[in-house]
């Protein structure tokens, strides 16, 4: 038996949708050489994260190992996979490898944060191999909702893993490459280890459709509009920008693009040459002096982000442009879970300006970038694996694609965020438990999600906060206590003012205490704290975040 | 033409769904009799109500003409259309009226809030009819996912209202009276002035299904089941709660509800007659001493409310009852938009412990209430109004079943909440805006929803918060300003404590301040602010809420 072994670690996707980032060693236990797979970043919300601007994967345990680290593999451009590379470099300091418009993407963020671009490597696609520690790479492309998404062929000693990443099956995917069945059959063929495969859609029963098949129903659409038309979808989608403007074009349109994601995207994408036959566009400028009729505005915003493009037409006039009674409004895209309270919005908003909107109940106008439930079973029985391990997504869309995998007889697992597993057995077996977690950025600053200062903003944020400022010299009050109070009501039961109910019965409270307390800041601090609280709930029937500030004059 | 005039003005539940409210009059401009039909409620969510218990809609208008006010009719017991009864009730006094059920869960808020409960009038279905003020009122019962709903008639010298509040179309709805299209017909042929009618499914394009329909799929897969099955739906479905509790019982379960709330409707509804052989039920004591297969749980939670049966479940051990691999849970229910977080944190701790989750991505376990797009043409085709006002929904919901209106060559108009609409001349005509908004049960006090103070409990989440406490004596600092962070990192990028280098850019501000600047809180608090934000921004890139507490000693 061999001293080497090839083991799997998600830190980031596995157990939840986005950030992704999964770790694979090769070499003798604990001295493993690694890689690093993707490093997205998922993304805050007011219920569990407000303030916050980013979340990254908590990556300790990497940077711990940061010398058996040989290289940071990205396999496509969508910010779950790479929009982490920029903030967590800096901690890793190892080479990236991408194909071109992948790294086209990463070195702007390398840019943005000062890193030293000459550490992305741009690899061609399979049969190019670069050598990454003991790891042979190969990028091998596969249709998705953005250009040169990559299948990796991971090969070691110790077997071949296939790490499929984001993945649709589709033959006529409009940009980029169409997904070749005979190519994943040969290197079915060759012999896989382990499949490690994306589980988003696995829940969807039906076999996905292809970014082709949207030309003409939106080209109808556009067809038959009256007045302006809007559309929006995720920036990155270039297949569905060129779709749309093509409808638009043939329409008679003259097409804008509105929103700095979208044009930074359709300029990466036609100067790295994936993104060619892309319809001519004008700007907002030259927009606002076309009658609207022959005008198509492909906008930022389809999940409903307050200061993309469309909240912005939404709210009324932006850059010149504004909607009218007669417009058509499309969200050729998904509302993703959690954002449907901002996109109902903008709806609701076009809805009283009388724009006709189109949104995503009808399927009609939008296809998904992931494989349903169909395909993966197509996909497993190309590649073949002695073992599938479901990676991206939910538990319950783990679980449901280890599922198909047993259905077919294949060794499966469910791993999620933290468990290591080794692959170089019969069956995946699971060896390890790692800390994973999120780090948080906000602002300048990147915290811990356990560090408690979110929680405390949610605290504030449920209960409201009073502070309470006493000045005490020579155990004893001098004059009266001071309460302030934030994001509570200002009068209560009483319909006496909250705050004066407050600092009358705390000094009563400080008047009555003896020197033992008053000498003693944390009775005295428990004591203000217990009286706050009692009061509140009497008026206002809350418990308040209380912060208590004694100062003692010498 | 006469001086009398009939008038509609909903105050909650137009342009957005929930917290229904709607006042119509008849009489002289401006000295109309008034009724109030329906006094619901809408929930808060973090996004934007952060700490709020309930939203009840801003009455201010109505209070103000209470002396015009004859009578509060409820149309079912939804807590969207009787919720606010018990907070609002009291600055209205007026009788009010309901159908027996209702009536019953009127009667609980009453005794809740202390009010007199013999101000709750029960009236019987049509033909009885109740003389409101100038309206003779009947209730017609009508089909939808609560029982004993009404369709309300309104007669009126000036014309007649029927005012549809949520509804379905369902000859077989298990419990309660089945849609009768006779009866509706013939209240048609009696000529009808003005249809005010549901929306909320107005997007829906194929007729609504029969809560009958449901029994056969619901009773196999609980049939199919080999461990415990547990399913959640709302409480106050109690035909739901019928045909899954008979499920249990063929397939020789015992049943045992779990939740205060659902056990309280079940027992209503018995104990006034609408709900007749639901199977005998166990305690949760009982049901942890049954076989798992032998077992059927009905609990609370469907839209994963945190503290609810379900929620508590997915958490673990409950009331002595646990959830194993094998078990079965359905959610026989929707997930209302801007529930889907809690639900999946729900489903995917459920998937960690092994049990088998059906949820409403197949609409094969649920049915809706309410009447989806044909079925509303059906409806308008049996009433034939003059002319049509869509409520209760969302403003794209009122706008496009407005459009099916027109369609039919019916008079109609978007009305949302505060606009005053005359019925009583060819076509509804605007005669007024008023104030219609919300307000917040926050705890035990009433808040207005404009009074800033859910606004600073946003920005506290946003942007976290920082207390100076400044001590001055003889207009200069006596000791350093204090700093206190709450909801900000400790440190920043200068790795020095953010509170401490707060207090010493504070203190060099302080000591320099001239007599003038600390002479003047104004001006001093000004000073104060701009460089905490200063630090703030450079250390960790955000600008934090402020308060500055200056205590001046005498």
């Amino acid at each position: 038996m061999s001293s080497e072994r090839l083991i799997y670690l998600p830190l980031g996707g596995s157990g939840e949708v986005g950030m992704n980032a999964y770790v694979y060693g090769y070499g003798p236990e604990g001295a493993e050489r690694l890689v690093l797979v993707d490093l997205g970043v998922t993304f805050p919300d007011m219920d569990s994260t407000p303030g916050v601007d980013l979340i990254l994967p908590d990556l300790t345990w990497l940077i711990e190992r940061r010398d058996q680290l040989d290289g940071i593999i990205i396999t496509h451009a969508h910010e779950d996979h790479v929009g982490a590379l920029g903030h967590l470099w800096g901690k890793l300091r190892v080479p990236v490898y991408a194909r071109q418009f992948t790294g086209r993407i990463a070195r702007l963020k390398f840019e943005e944060h000062g890193h030293p671009v000459d550490q992305i490597n741009i690899v061609a696609a399979r049969p190019e191999t670069v050598q990454i520690g003991p790891f042979k790479a190969q990028f091998v492309p596969i249709s998705h909702s953005i250009p040169e998404t990559s299948v990796m062929i991971l090969d070691t000693p110790g077997g071949r893993v296939v790490h499929a990443a984001d993945f649709k099956i589709d033959t006529d995917p409009v940009v980029g490459e169409a997904f070749d069945e005979d190519l994943y059959s040969a290197i079915g063929d060759e012999g896989v280890t382990a499949l490690i495969c994306d589980s988003t859609n696995v829940f969807v029963r039906h076999p996905g459709r292809s970014e082709g098949s949207l030309a003409e129903p939106i080209t109808e659409l556009v067809r038959g509009a009256k007045g302006m038309v809007v559309a929006t979808t995720f920036a990155s989608n270039v297949a569905r920008l060129k779709t749309l403007a093509m409808a638009g074009q043939e329409a008679g349109r003259s097409v804008c693009l509105l929103g700095r994601a979208m044009q930074r995207m359709v300029r990466n994408a036609q100067e790295t040459g994936v993104l060619k036959g892309f319809p001519a566009t004008i700007s907002a400028e030259e927009a606002a002096d076309i009658p609207r009729e022959n005008l198509m505005l492909l906008v930022t915003g389809s999940q409903g982000e307050r200061r993309a493009a469309s909240a912005q037409l939404s709210r009324g006039r932006y850059l010149g442009l504004e909607l009218k009674p007669g417009d058509l409004f499309l969200f050729s895209s998904k509302t993703i879970p959690g954002n449907e309270r901002g996109v109902l919005q903008i709806i609701n908003a076009f809805s009283e300006m009388g724009v006709d909107v189109v949104d995503d109940s009808t399927t009609k106008y939008h296809v998904s970038g992931h494989a349903n439930g169909p395909d993966l079973e197509r996909f497993h029985a190309l590649i073949r694996p002695d073992m599938i391990l479901p990676n991206h997504g939910e538990h319950r869309m783990l679980r449901q694609h280890a599922k198909l995998a047993a259905e077919a007889g294949i060794a499966t697992e469910v791993v999620t965020n933290g468990m290591m597993v080794e692959l170089s057995g019969e069956t995946p077996r699971v060896v390890e438990y790692v800390d994973a977690g999120r780090v948080y950025v906000d602002g300048a600053v990147q915290i811990g999600a356990l560090d408690g200062v979110v929680r405390n903003r949610i605290r504030m944020a449920l209960n409201g906060l009073v502070m309470v400022n006493l000045i005490v010299e020579d155990n004893a009050p001098l004059g009266d206590p001071w309460v302030e109070v934030m994001g509570l009501p200002d009068t209560g039961r009483s319909k006496a003012a909250l705050a004066e109910t407050m600092e009358d019965e705390l000094s009563d409270f400080t008047e009555r205490a003896g020197r033992k307390v008053m000498a003693d800041d944390g009775k005295l601090e428990d004591g203000i704290r217990r009286i706050v609280r009692q009061v509140a709930m009497e008026e206002i029937g809350k418990k308040p975040e209380v912060i208590v500030v004694i100062s003692r004059l010498a």
